[in-house]
């Protein structure tokens, strides 16, 4: 049993459960409300636009139709790109649309369906949210077999000059999948370039499934889902600064690794892939949380059926 | 990497999230659909009800309140006494409501939060599913690292005199959670009456979180829980049938498990515990299962946020 570990950190048993429904406040939020109008392309809906957004997309009729009840993207063979054309015009116009603002040159692929291989369309990684299109990462959790402290697990400071949670401590590594890369391809790239890790030891970390859960911030919507990863590190392994986007890395117990994910000083939205490492790993579980069942569906959030497929297409 | 064992018994990639979603049929479908009508208690959303079930629950107008967007449950402070009257009535009255046929004399305990210790009020078991209450169990997964044929797991053969799924094959040993059990208590006392477990066998069990989901049949709604336990069984063990239950036991490698839980011999709502394991020991990963995101996600459906929570008491 480790629940004396858990409450040596003094949490009460719903400090996790509050801290998943933050990470989730735009699915027991806004969503329920029916704030937002879905998207579509074609007859699938991709995504869920907010009013501010819908506002500035009017101008742009000739790609976006804006109906009573939904937004659809016209069918255009260019269609990327003229999407790309238009966020850019976007970003110089509204410079309080600051999502727009951590511009990356990176493209994510629109899909209907994970599993589809080929995208729908490509747009540029900052622009995702205004949309509400799912995002898709990997993340790694780093862990070391502690002699006297037990499990213990790794985690990096992320860069002051990152665009999005600047300064705050995240999971060991983490990045989002991109255009042309697949999830353990990027998951060994991201271990080496945020970590040092060389590839023969990344080679050994675990696919162990995802979390998904529905984020709202001032920037936009963040339907995540997270490849997550366990790897094993040996006790003498140290992480090294390698790509300017850490600075610098420390190693937690349990105890510890609960009171910084509770902490402000973490990304909150990494929060999910910690929890679901301790209840994998058996360091939450029916004799210490109360709440479980709650907690452990509010990792998992329904996403792919959040997202519908009209019948018809009416545009 | 595990995909060939699972491809040998030829299943697409499909088969499984196409049992999932079948799993689910109630929350893919009528849910969505808003064919029921909300069940309150007070300010709490408990349940969700039939137009069937509705037409018998107008008879009982100083019960149960039907109003036109829900119905509610009136206070007394002999409300579960009263309900279990009115439910023989209905019992004897209308011998074509299936679900009360399989009465149990087991009652349910209530609640508006799994984690709140008393219950608003107790409820014969058969009878949950025409109000859509939600139902938690436990299932064990009894497996043996066999130094030949891998991971292998025990299934039993429910007897054909149960009132439900009678003759499918089922997980190694499972049963609701009845009024004054505790959740590891259920699953030791379920070991020993289902398969003949000695309890200091049963007691080194793993607690493994649970799965959720949302099932509908002719008898009723079905909002599951189920708490995991996984619990290693030595190679010479061989459990036997204790309380008539269960007619056989057997052992079956993981490409036998696949088939199993894919085929129509099995009860379908005790697959999701399978999948669960298949995922946690790394069985289906990313590297064989491209709906691996939408498969985990329909497992761990969010019940707890499907009831909600009224402002105001009405009733």
């Amino acid at each position: 049993m480790t629940s004396g570990l858990i409450n040596k950190c003094g949490r009460s048993s719903n400090d996790l459960l509050h801290l998943a429904r933050l990470c989730n406040n735009f699915y027991l939020g806004a969503f329920k409300q029916n704030e937002c109008k879905p998207l579509y392309f074609g007859k699938f809906q991709i995504g869920l636009v907010r009013k501010n957004v819908e506002k500035i997309l009017q101008k742009y009729e000739s790609i976006f139709h804006i109906r009573k009840e939904y937004i659809s993207i016209v069918h255009d063979e260019n269609i990327s790109s003229k999407i790309d054309y238009v966020l850019r015009e976007i970003k110089g116009k509204y410079p309080h649309i600051s999502a727009l603002q951590g511009w990356r040159d990176e493209n994510y692929n629109i899909k209907a369906y994970f599993s589809d291989s080929e995208p729908l369309l490509k747009m540029e990684r900052s622009a995702t949210c205004l949309f509400g299109l799912r995002q898709y990462g990997v993340d790694i959790n780093g862990y070391v077999k502690h002699p006297e402290k037990g499990m213990c697990l790794w985690f990096q400071k992320r860069s002051h000059n990152k665009p999005t949670w600047p300064g705050r401590w995240d999971n060991f590594v983490g990045g989002g999948l991109s255009e042309g890369f697949g999830i353990f391809e990027t998951a060994i790239k991201e271990a080496n370039e945020e970590a040092n890790v060389p590839n023969e030891l990344a080679q050994k970390m675990q696919p162990k499934g995802c979390v998904s859960f529905f984020f709202e911030s001032e920037r936009g919507l963040f339907p995540q889902t997270e490849f997550v990863f366990d790897l094993e590190l040996p006790l003498d392994f140290r992480p090294t600064v390698n790509d300017g986007e850490v600075e610098e890395f420390e190693l937690l117990s349990i105890d510890h690794v609960i009171s910084r994910i509770l902490s402000k000083d973490m990304k909150m939205t990494s929060c999910p892939i910690t929890i679901d490492f301790l209840f994998r790993h058996g360091f939450i579980n029916i004799f210490n949380e109360p709440n479980l069942p709650e907690l452990l569906e509010l990792i998992h959030i329904p996403l792919h059926n959040i997202y519908n497929v009209r019948s018809t297409e009416e545009d």
